[in-house]
């Protein structure tokens, strides 16, 4: 005895034109099924009898019968002799509103998870800004992307290789994006890089992830910057490691704390070409006492070189992979800050004796990157318009960059001091007035301006108070309107 | 003092249109350093006086200069007063051909890993076969595939979104694809998905990866299938859990000995559709007792759907998750068997209360999918391609099976019995000869035919000797060709 409403469902189901390849007692069946998952018919609940069902859906009994024999076999229903048929009672759904209302109250429990699961959960993870507003640190210009010219590159790519892209790639990564790559790092980075020590990956959050778990265990200590980029100090939190801060000045990362420490540590993890968040650019000597330090302990050099792409003033240095002759150094390098973040390539060039185990690891974690996105990168490089490319960004931060130290300047000046950085999508500024760091970062969330605090990226409370402010990505028309949004906001704060 | 050779090299570098854009100076102090980077030039080597070599390369000396000094900052060369300059002795690159020797060397070398990462790498990890070959299992024919409409739908993506699409993406997965997906198994797979439940992820084995790491520790014990898929094992090794192998019979995995077993067990991972490798079904009253077992221990069911598109007799049993009332199924799907291996989107649907868990570690493990492979295969799906795609590629390997399983009988009937499977991509058959599995195997090898022996497969050593022969990927000719070389190869072992 279905209700109106039900019946109604049924027959719905039954004309879907999406459904219209199905055999009658399928569809019938897949309908009255998915009332039951959905809980408009609740345990214990009694269907139509066949012979009704038939007449009011115009079909034939025997159609009735084979589908509630197969909700019967797939134990939707249970079928008593004498008295028809009746949702089964293991079918404990609840009715489709409480469902959800009972979904949304468990997304909320505390889940049950291992202790490396909740290691994972309890960082709160690297969320990205879907729709960047001003000043989302880290995020680079992509409206003005020559679409055109990748899609045109994408149908070659298609032309040429056929549905041979479609099949698995080589975990390792394509052949020709390697070989790019690696003539790319050893002419702009100095890197000492060949197409077989690269490893294509799908971000440097991925390369920095296989680092911390292939090279270290839970309990290893691990040396990072203070302050630290925040994705990389949860990554090695997650993986349970013991992070050791060594302070940052304007030389980069104080390597003299690295060298007096007494403890037995594996590993070093660093932003030299842009210190992030400070912008300080590692200088030589340090360098090559991080990789003296690093081949006398055999311990890891973990070079993550994000943005090194977008250098303003002089030519960038050299990394520090490129000066290693002792093979302790992992590069890292990725895409998504000098093309687009949805591209999802990033790559480590390693140590030839790291190769084949973290090609192994990645086959193990997710397989490989898709032939398709590697290929198009490969022509795309090949091609020289990455080259081209990075030059016109570089170009127009640098711009940008100007465009907002002239501005925070003049407008902003009663409460922060910029700190001009040599590169990179961000400047860090410090504050100077009364305000707190979170009234100020709260002053900017209420007027749709994100602000990056420093105070979080620190591991010792005695931080400078400041924020980040992300430029790459906005226009100077824009870092203009949100400059004087801010200075409204900062100044309301003040003298509410 | 360069020899000729070498001045030649740095000529060309100066003169190659892809540093068009450098400065002269930049080239000519790049050129230098890749020589000294390749090994070109060795430790100690003395340069050029920077008035001969202004001379030779026809610039002014400042330009020299200039790039020595640049040279000299990096640290790749040392100036000595009155003596001129030399290669430093800390750039300890060997020559170029020995480098490379030596990269192939240490390639072989055992690298010191982390243990976690020792077990990663002793696992062998999951290869995919590249450019498959007869009879490679799982892998579905994709040179038929319509890539064309793929590229109309990837065109009208772009169109609609814009440069949006190459912006970070949303790391539980587009709404759209989420959608798209929880439509798709609630109506082909009888499963109770949302949306907001939908997990996407590049590939199963991610989403088996996730579930070994967030939600059992090293040490504990999850049951697996015997025989098992080969990646679901190593994934479970890797991560230090201890498998548990719960035999298999023509029902699907026996159910009575997981209610048996008096440890605390904290999942079991299984392939209900279409046991890997055998291909029983898990049948109906083991799916219920399964759920009710995991219900009372709080213990995860890890049900791996990977190929259940594919199924040829009758309709194929809905998935467990859907009956499971207690939210303990994580439900794992692909792409990559119904699609192609090439489009890296597999996904989970998870109980509500590890939506938020799973996302976070998501966005540690490696960010999140690309945009663009989500919103065109969520668009192929809401267009009813998905659907008509599968219904096709179904008939196309349901004839495949018969021809292959014809051929065997017809042609290799003296060794082998094949156990012809209601569903999947590959047909398991037993060897009923003197021949040993490893030499079938081989001989196969030899005459470019890959068997996968089903021995390896088996935690147990009483494994009956076998092979699975993959017959999605070739055409009935293809299967014809290698049934007989395969037949002329066993019968050359037989009597050699």
């Amino acid at each position: 005895m279905f209700r109106h409403s039900q019946l109604e469902s049924v027959k719905a189901w039954i004309a879907h034109p999406a459904h219209a390849a199905m055999s009658l007692h399928v569809r019938i069946q897949r309908g009255i099924r998915q009332m039951i998952v959905n809980g408009a018919l609740g345990p214990g609940k009694p269907l139509p009898a066949s012979r009704a069902l038939a007449t009011s859906l115009g079909v034939s009994r025997d159609t009735i019968e084979a589908a509630y024999a197969k909700l019967h076999a797939e134990g939707f229903i249970d079928r008593r002799v004498g008295s028809g048929s009746f949702v089964a009672q293991m079918t404990e759904f609840a009715p489709g509103h409480r469902r959800s209302r009972r979904d949304a109250l468990l997304r909320r429990q505390a889940p049950k998870l291992s202790q490396r699961g909740n290691a994972m959960f309890s960082s709160g993870g690297v969320r990205e800004a879907l729709s960047p507003r001003p000043f989302s640190p880290g995020v680079p210009e992509t409206r003005t992307f020559p679409l055109q010219l990748w899609e045109k590159l994408e149908r070659q790519v298609r032309r040429e290789v056929g549905t041979q892209v479609l099949t698995h790639g080589d975990p390792q990564g394509t052949e020709a994006l390697r070989r790019a790559i690696a003539d790319y790092v050893n002419l702009e980075r100095g890197a000492h890089a060949t197409a077989d020590r690269v490893l294509i990956l799908t971000s440097s959050q991925q390369a920095m992830m296989l680092c911390a778990n292939m090279l270290l265990d839970p309990g290893d200590r691990i040396f990072i910057e203070d302050p630290a980029y925040h994705g990389a100090r949860k990554t090695f939190d997650a993986a349970g490691l013991e992070c050791i801060p060594i302070r940052v000045d304007r030389q980069g990362i104080v390597v003299e704390q690295i060298l007096a420490e007494p403890r037995n540590t594996k590993a070093v993890s660093l932003t030299p070409s842009h210190q992030f968040p400070t912008g300080a650019t590692l200088v030589l000597e340090r360098r090559l006492a991080l990789i003296e330090w690093a081949a006398r302990h055999k311990a890891w050099i973990i070079e993550d070189d994000y943005d090194s792409e977008f250098h303003y003033v002089g030519k960038p240095t050299a990394c520090i992979q490129g000066l290693d002759p002792h093979d302790r150094t992992i590069y890292i390098g990725t895409f998504t800050k000098s093309l687009f973040p949805g591209l999802r390539i990033g790559y480590a060039v390693l140590p030839p004796q790291l190769v084949e185990s973290m090609t192994v690891a990645r086959t193990l974690i997710d397989g490989h990157s898709a032939p398709m996105a590697q290929l198009t990168l490969a022509r795309f490089m090949e091609g020289g318009h990455f080259g081209a490319y990075v030059r016109t960004m570089r170009g127009i931060y640098a711009q940008r960059l100007d465009a907002l130290a002239d501005l925070v300047q003049k407008h902003l000046s009663d409460f922060i001091e910029p700190r001009i950085p040599v590169g990179g999508l961000q400047m860090p500024c410090r504050l100077i007035c009364d305000l707190s760091e979170r009234v100020v970062v709260d002053a900017g969330r209420r007027v749709g301006i994100e602000l990056l605090g420093l105070s979080a990226l620190h591991a010792t409370g005695d931080a400078e108070a400041g924020f980040l402010m992300g430029f790459a990505a906005y226009t100077p028309t824009e870092i203009q309107i949100a400059v004087m949004k801010l200075a409204n906001a900062f100044r309301t704060v003040t003298n509410p």
